[in-house]
């Protein structure tokens, strides 16, 4: 425990976390008892599964406010902004029946129902707060355990449809920035040896996805045989170490290259600021290079590190055409470049 | 003469000028009688003429405001900064014994002594004004020859150094920027005709330079069997035709593809106002472009065609040392990044 209040102290110090840390999160995956896993099960035994984790919602007052969206019918480009919100999974944003996504009413919990496992619920909170995001997930699951029979064995845990998310089903993971380790060539050197403390590091948006705008996701890999417990403080201490690493190129940069920097950092910021066209690979690498500079006097950046992370999902496609129903790529990039011009003061 | 009212005419409406045309020239070769061309000539001899143009200048009251620079004993770094503001020639840039440049007080006109000819008067103006650049070669000429004895033949007319130039000694060019040409890829089949009428396209920086900020150079190529009349009327004309083009070129833009050239011209200003470090070729690059956008309301300029084009000069590495006394290239492209900064209202 002493450990655990060490980390909620240093989580206090909020400067070196939100500039590294853009987001933490917690899932949970679950499985209706008697029920076949849903890549084996027919399609009506998945509507029963929608079904009965429905019901399960309107019995509680405390999840009453929340989204059903039921992905068989709900538009396509709905479905990648949910993606892109990091709210649903490549998985179900293809949809198909019985796959529904409930969602909190501040868009930051989500439950996914259907896909590899019946349930999988997710606790999304900004910064550094693994702990949070895991007091949050567990508070749901007990509400949801209530009315939902959960497979479970006494030799194995809670059993899901991969093995290696089977016993705690616990997947806890931390968005990371890290444009000085990318921009010093540490970043190899940095997460190769994660693999050995049974994590993995993924893209911004998942396993395929490149590490556009220098964000990096570090989660665990396997949960059986670790308590919840051993599973975040393993996270958190390696997640500290990379945090510190950065912070470490970061101010090396500052020392030993201080202009390059200035200077990689204030272009991004003139190009945000004046470009009319910019698609969404552009404006998350600008993004990048800009919050290398908040809290810097180098060049005028009105965003603080939180809004520009909150900028790397809002420049998304699926975003920006329900921002404002634009039709084509052509016309997302110049509603695009006009948010960015707005936001860093149009030059 | 009517040809020449009209197109005095059309030089009123300075709006069209200015945007294409950043300056026009003219250069007459002379050589004295009874001395070899300075290329075979002995280093007296070329002291000789040295001695005596210096004479010629001191002699008339109207020549006395002119600096007479001894390029034997310049520094490097002085004659490469008159090599940048068209003065004097990458030949002349060498230095060498005898070889000496009479710059006028405003440093529009300079006399080179001993590059190819004994003589090469140079009178430079901005935008399109080959007559007046024409009759103030012909006064400096004039005041010249009542002191020097010039080498000529009742056949060939004045004798030069190389045939191309004899006759009337005269080269008579215009500077164009020339950026819609070169974006719209019809900048070959715009120049490659102009050779049938004696005419040569170069750099800004004579013959061996790449057109670094979409600048060319038009020039007459050969002076013998020509009236220095002709001469004018053939380039006026064809420089006219080629103004027409890029001022299509640049209408079509705007009405064609107008976003896509606003994303190019305010992504250079972009970068003009906030880069840190910059080298010459990127600047007069991003010179270029902005230059494009001067008159438009697209983003904030605040500058007119006249001092972008001096920009193209001041950017140049040895005008930055001047200004600066900077030492390493390095170092330039700080001073050249700051002074472009304050120039397009920093970000």
């Amino acid at each position: 425990m002493a450990e655990h209040e060490m980390l909620d102290e240093w989580i206090e110090q909020e400067g070196p976390m939100t500039e590294v840390v853009v987001s933490s999160r917690a899932r949970l995956a679950r499985n209706l008892k008697g029920v076949p896993f849903s890549p084996r099960a027919n399609e009506s035994q998945r509507q029963f599964v929608a079904q009965r984790v429905r019901q399960a919602f309107e019995q509680h007052d405390e999840l009453a406010g929340y989204h059903q969206l039921d992905l068989a019918s709900l538009p396509a480009d709905e479905r990648v902004r949910l993606r892109e919100s990091h709210l649903i999974s490549r998985e179900m944003e293809k949809g198909g029946v019985g796959r529904v996504v409930l969602l909190g009413p501040r868009m930051d919990t989500s439950v996914m129902v259907n896909e590899e496992d019946h349930l999988r619920m997710s606790v999304l909170v900004s910064g550094f707060r693994v702990e949070e995001a895991h007091r949050r997930i567990l508070a749901m699951e007990e509400k949801l355990e209530q009315s939902l029979p959960f497979a479970y064995s006494e030799k194995f845990g809670y059993l899901t449809a991969c093995p290696t998310n089977t016993g705690t089903g616990l997947r806890l993971s931390v968005m990371l920035h890290l444009p000085a380790l990318v921009m010093t060539e540490q970043i190899e050197r940095t997460m190769s040896p994660l693999g050995s403390f049974g994590l993995v590091v993924r893209g911004a948006y998942g396993e395929h996805s490149e590490h556009t705008g220098d964000l990096f996701q570090i989660s665990n890999e396997v949960t059986l045989g670790k308590t919840e417990q051993q599973i975040m403080e393993i996270l958190n201490e390696v997640v500290r170490q990379v945090i510190d690493r950065e912070l470490a190129a970061r101010q090396a940069l500052r020392e030993q290259a201080r202009i390059k920097l200035e200077d990689i950092v204030c272009r991004a910021v003139g190009l945000l600021s004046s470009a009319r066209m910019i698609d969404s690979n552009e404006a998350t690498a600008l993004l990048s290079r800009a919050r290398l500079g908040v809290g810097q006097s180098w060049c005028s950046i009105p965003l603080d590190h939180a809004r520009l992370s909150r900028l790397f999902i809002e420049v998304q496609p699926a975003h920006l055409q329900f921002r404002e129903e634009t039709q084509s790529p052509e016309e997302r990039d110049l509603v695009r470049a006009e948010m960015l011009r707005a936001m860093f003061g149009e030059n």
